[in-house]
């Protein structure tokens, strides 16, 4: 007889019951072909004194086996192993509780290099010269999170947990259509909002609607690296316009409209990214315009319009469209935090039903307990609140940033105060790059994780974002201080 | 001069501040061409008299409006509307207020009718057929809410709130890792683990990284619609095999293999979606033995794991895989309830790795405080006891529907009692139809919603999943006497 007693561990202390761990005990036998197919098992009294475990558990066991297919019970005769299991072909056999941590596919996958972008993982002591991100400390979270749990003690609520809209929470649409109505001059109706999860599934829906192979699509010579990436991988060819102190240049839009069809225009009217400027109101008519007698989108990312430290923001591309042009996207992300993963995608009605029913492919619908957290928060006007309230921070953080870098480094960078927004755009002077600045940063603790994103098209601006946000007064002193260090050294390596 | 007075309306009792009242209105006339380029606005003082309001206000005005670059100063001169603004040729301007509700875009974009699946919006006094979904009413909400707000409170919880891992929690990946293993066999380490938004994003990010335009993919003939869809979007062949009271015929898989090369293989091995059959342990064995030798995927998605009522789970695929060859796809959105979009894609590392690489474009990173919160009802067992309970709540509805369905419709439909899930696969004999019972259903307030999305290959099986899990034994005796009227009124009609 096979043997069962040292090839049999049980463990009368773990959790999980006994004819259970019995059974995935023999299963791994049979797997091994240590009990081969057609193997008669011991009877249930056998094998119970041999174990010494009770009988009853031996017949669970057996029972168990048999449902799930690896036993055959022959009547008056007993027990066998199935007798046409195939032979399992893994290379090695697994105790219990082995971790594999596979590395390697067993089959073929597309591979796109494209997608594979640095990514910064924050190390002790360090800082990080980011993109432009808002201050995580400042989210009002804890009122935040009592929205939420009062929400989820609703009499009603579970109405709201099933499957539900593809378009979003119905009531945080009708708000959040209210509240852009009110705030950005927009002139919509719920049925013109799909609620997505930030700006970038907001990108990436349009990019699936509009773009296919070939397609023509216009965007800046600089541009914001997601957005590229994500048309790029509708295998679009993106025609690149210059940028100027207002933004893209509108003519040189006209010229390439008046030689070729293109499905759109992607902008982010305000501010540039990444460089900060503002798209004038004149360019904002003019694309308009271009845009209606070509037939062409405007895929308008406004992730900037809450943040204007000189004047009131100027009113969307959206609002002055009545002609079903503009994609307009947004989120809360920057405003309040990028954890709450609450956006919106706004357009013709046509449009906003299709990107919903993509998305139902990709993650079916939204987060509903969290959009009637963003709902009330918004309706409430704590929304409004907290952006008066981020927004003094950050144009003091601004303000101070500026005069420090304005004190210490003209004589390696130059820059123009940003308007509005979270970040700086920083060009080193011809005889500094980023590259070398960003090798010595690491012996100073600072990374400067992202400056390889700001030229995707190879014209040599030496500049990236600077965000200053993120810190506060005390912080930004210390990195004006690394920064001294870094530019020291720099210096003497050029010198 | 231009009637100022008659134009422009300001209302004191709104919130937005009189200045920005005023220059808004002064764009609107600008856009509108009501102001020219080039007219010279009123002075100061001569509007802030005409318009009854501080003359600060009027400066404030012309400051925003220089700001945004709709009017130029000239020194000494005044204030004009910009020379270069060109002429918005919107076909209709708007009052502040309209609501437009745009219906049709300004562009073509792509369409694709494929994704149109009717969706199903329930109305006051109806019950609805579904495909087998959980009770929302038996989540523990308030448990989780409050696990989420003292998450929230914790003193650090800032530093998970910006742009994080790609991967999803750090912690949640480690306890889920441990968790499977435990209770599902798996050999994994958090590497292996991508966290989605539900199984839905783990099957579009497998279809995306596995899939180009006309390889081959083998699906049961009967198959999950959704996933149909997903695979189709690739533009796949999808090659159907015959599936039988074991699941996927697998020799059929392997025949199509000596033939042709293959992608992969889609398998819902614990239920088979629709028809709620178990993979039998002789076909999971030849399937990996099959996919290591043809070097093709298993895209196992295991949506039915946790609800077994016969015996206890059968391990899936992937617990036997050591070769790397199988893509295993969960959620909690079935046992917990939908609205919480917490799931995971486990693999190889490498094409893990792929897979959040891709899924930045999509929506950046999951919702760390709802992952959080997961991690902790999954460590502090509150899962395991939430799965116990709703599997006694379940298995008691399924056994009370199964027996009125076979009380009193015999006749009509035939059915085996499922061992697991939350559905019954029922076939109508073959004299009636699903459509018409459907039509006649609505006047009985029962919708079936979904009768057209089982039969994608038609083979003409003449059966729908019928979910009996969301209803509670006062609403199943509802249900079943809807049914009752339903199919009086069919049978005198077939008669």
């Amino acid at each position: 007889m096979f043997p069962y007693k040292t090839s049999i561990q049980l463990n009368r202390k773990k959790e999980q019951a006994l004819y259970l761990q019995l059974a995935n005990q023999f299963i791994n036998l049979i797997k091994e072909r240590k009990l081969l197919p057609k193997t008669k098992l011991p009877g249930s009294r056998t094998l119970s004194e041999l174990l010494e475990v009770h009988r009853k558990t031996i017949v669970a066991c057996y029972e168990e086996l048999h449902l799930q297919g690896w036993v055959e019970s022959v009547p008056k005769k007993g027990t066998f192993v199935h007798g046409n299991l195939p032979e399992l072909q893994q290379q090695d056999f697994l105790e219990n509780n082995v971790i594999l941590n596979l590395k390697k596919s067993g089959f073929q996958f597309y591979k796109d290099a494209s997608l594979n972008r640095k990514y910064f993982i924050p190390q002790e002591g360090f800082m990080y010269l980011n993109d432009g991100i808002s201050d995580a400390r400042l989210t009002p979270t804890e009122d935040l999170a009592r929205i939420y749990r009062r929400i989820c003690s609703r009499k009603n609520i579970y109405k709201d947990m099933s499957y539900g809209s593809l378009f979003g929470n119905e009531k945080l649409r009708i708000t959040l259509a209210n509240y852009l109505n009110k705030t950005r001059g927009l002139n919509i109706d719920k049925e013109n909002i799909l609620i997505t999860r930030g700006s970038q599934m907001g990108i990436h829906l349009a990019a699936k609607l509009l773009l296919k192979e070939d397609d023509n699509l216009i965007v800046g010579e600089t541009n914001y690296a997601s957005a590229d990436t994500s048309f790029l991988q509708q295998k679009v060819n993106l025609l690149r316009v210059s940028v100027d102190e207002n933004g893209l240049v509108t003519d040189e839009i006209e010229e390439i409209c008046k030689k070729k069809s293109i499905k759109g225009v992607y902008v982010t009217s305000h501010h540039h990214h990444p460089t900060t400027v503002t798209l004038s109101a004149e360019r904002r008519i003019h694309l308009l315009n271009l845009a209606q007698k070509y037939n062409f989108a405007i895929i308008e990312d406004d992730y900037d319009y809450d943040f204007n430290y000189n004047h009131s923001p100027i009113l969307p591309l959206a609002s002055h469209d009545t002609n079903g042009n503009v994609i307009y996207i947004g989120s809360v992300c920057k405003t309040v935090a990028p954890v709450f993963r609450i956006g919106y995608l706004i357009a013709a009605k046509e449009f906003v039903n299709e990107a919903a029913n993509q998305r139902r492919f990709i993650d079916r619908q939204g987060d509903a307990l969290l959009e009637l957290t963003f709902e009330e928060f918004i309706k409430n006007g704590d929304l409004d609140r907290h952006i008066k309230k981020v927004m003094k921070v950050y144009k003091t953080r601004r303000d101070l940033f500026c005069k420090l870098l304005i004190e210490n480094f003209t004589n390696i960078l130059s820059f123009e105060i940003p308007k509005g927004g979270m970040a700086v755009w920083v060009a080193l002077y011809k005889e500094y790059s980023w590259k070398t600045v960003s090798e010595i940063a690491k012996n100073h603790q600072l990374e400067i994780g992202e400056w390889q994103r700001y030229d995707n098209a190879n014209i040599g601006h030496n500049s990236i974002r600077v965000g200053f946000a993120t810190y506060n007064e005390e912080e930004i002193y210390e990195l004006i201080n690394r920064m001294k260090k870094i530019f020291t050294e720099l210096s003497s390596k050029v010198l």
